[in-house]
């Protein structure tokens, strides 16, 4: 089924310890799209300014991904420039330059009103708002947000929140947004802020979904070589909301596949630049993977003693 | 099986967010050994003060510890104080006395010497290795150790290390004992120094296990209330021992199931101070939370898309 997926499309200059690359192809909707387009009919929906590469646009579509969302306006597309050092799992933000992204024009074309899924990447909350008013037909509305906007922009986050069901945040970001430390309570507390699915994104750690049905904890793989750690989480979100537009449901038992899956993605993901190991994947390498998950992480049922 | 467990005895004085506790039960060797009492028959060997409440070596006794190894000295017990703040993943040592640990004579009794299986607490590297010495028949010896040491007697420690064939140790440790970040590079790096299985303990983030054969990632339990973390690292130690002692073998199918089985320990040990917790656990409580693990990290075999 179609996933409509909302967010940057931007120009990254990036320094990880295993290199420097100026002007590659970044931004939440990149990450998000070509994930997801694994495993359902995308929709994306973004600006870009007149810099923009038009192979890139060639690129989503050749994943088939529906790129009528993605406007075109005069001036420079958005740039993030960010470095990390050793500890991998956290991005210092050196520049933003938000050029065309300051005229996003959030409103949905009308052959995307009727997407059965929607995901919000990390944009201003009051953007992910209007989106989401536009699509009442969705049937889960998923949502990603960082500390930038818990920090300068907590009520119009709280009020987007009301109305999103499943809702992926990194721990700190948890703990920032509930005022709680441990993570059972934090999830507690945002999940009284409106969404039913709590995913939190633990970078290395792997991630932990909290529903009423109960909890999943899916690690991350141990990897040998981490080149650059951006998209991450947007590759595990369009993994995981890709599979639920897929299958069609997202109780515990599918998000556990859901999760695993975005697992798959984001483990692919950082292991090169941009989007480069991304658009070489295929599905054997994801059935592959998400066998390695299984391998990690299984242990007998019974207990063969006591 | 036998399972001889070495490691301190002491009165620990700790505050956490959820109370400040003087002079109670802790010491490396009480958490290990009262944790493995619940699978296989344990030998304790350690060294205590004139202070030593006589009743906390009856409850060792009546978990069917042997403490014919634990020598009363003249003297005062091991005093350790410590502090944990909101992070409860690290303890902040505000005090230690040494005391009678310093007279510690590490002669293993004769009748201990036979014992099958091995397990060396936290205490100084020299010790450890006078300590494996005297006891050559032991079908595996399982070592922890800790930041103080590998900053202050690396050469000791990597002498030990080459006799040693398990190693648990935490993230941040292994890194500083490889001068490696990326765990699978320290991890290399750690088992070229002797240890053949070696157990990566990561806190609230569960525990990675790296042999020949493979990897295994265990989870941490998510917790609503953790009261205290002291001793989980040796509570996990205990358990994963304390299983492949009763099992006779180290598989990775076997350490798949002693890692769970650490962690079920060290998750009933932080639920309350000292070894409070540990000293009501009964079989079912085990078997219980094994499930819990179970629920939380499953999730379909095949992919029923792509």
């Amino acid at each position: 089924m179609s996933l409509l997926a909302v967010g940057t499309v931007a120009f990254d200059c990036v320094e990880t310890p295993f290199g420097k690359h100026d002007d590659i192809i970044g931004g939440s909707v990149s990450y998000l799209g070509t994930s997801a387009s694994y495993f359902t009919d995308v929709r994306m929906m973004s600006v870009i300014g007149e810099d923009f590469p038009e192979d890139t646009l060639e690129f989503f579509r050749s994943r088939k991904i529906n790129t009528d969302g993605v406007k075109r306006l005069p001036g420079k597309t958005f740039r993030w420039r960010g470095k990390y050092t050793d500890n991998l799992n956290e991005a210092q933000t050196l520049d933003t330059q938000l050029n065309v992204l300051t005229e996003f024009d959030p409103a949905v074309p009308e052959a995307f009103k009727n997407s059965d899924y929607l995901v919000l990447g990390n944009i201003s909350p009051d953007l992910q708002l209007n989106v989401l008013e536009q699509v009442p037909s969705a049937k889960l509305v998923a949502c990603d947000t960082m500390n930038f906007w818990i920090t300068g922009a907590l009520e119009d986050l709280k009020k987007t929140l009301t109305k999103v069901n499943l809702l992926s945040i990194n721990d700190q970001e948890a703990r920032m947004l509930s005022g709680e430390h441990n993570l059972l309570h934090a999830a507690k507390g945002i999940r009284k802020m409106g969404p039913e699915i709590l995913v939190i994104k633990r970078g290395e750690h792997g991630a932990l979904v909290v529903t009423d049905e109960g909890m999943f904890s899916a690690p991350a793989m141990p990897l040998d070589v981490i080149k650059d750690p951006t998209g991450a989480g947007d590759s595990f979100a369009g993994g995981l909301m890709g599979y639920i537009a897929r299958k069609g449901s997202w109780d515990l038992e599918s998000l556990r596949q859901g999760v695993i899956l975005g697992s798959v993605m984001a483990s692919y993901n950082v292991q090169d630049f941009s989007l480069e190991r991304l658009k070489t994947l295929t599905h054997d390498d994801i059935r592959d993977r998400y066998q390695a998950f299984s391998e990690l992480t299984r242990f007998g049922d019974t207990l063969d003693i006591l």
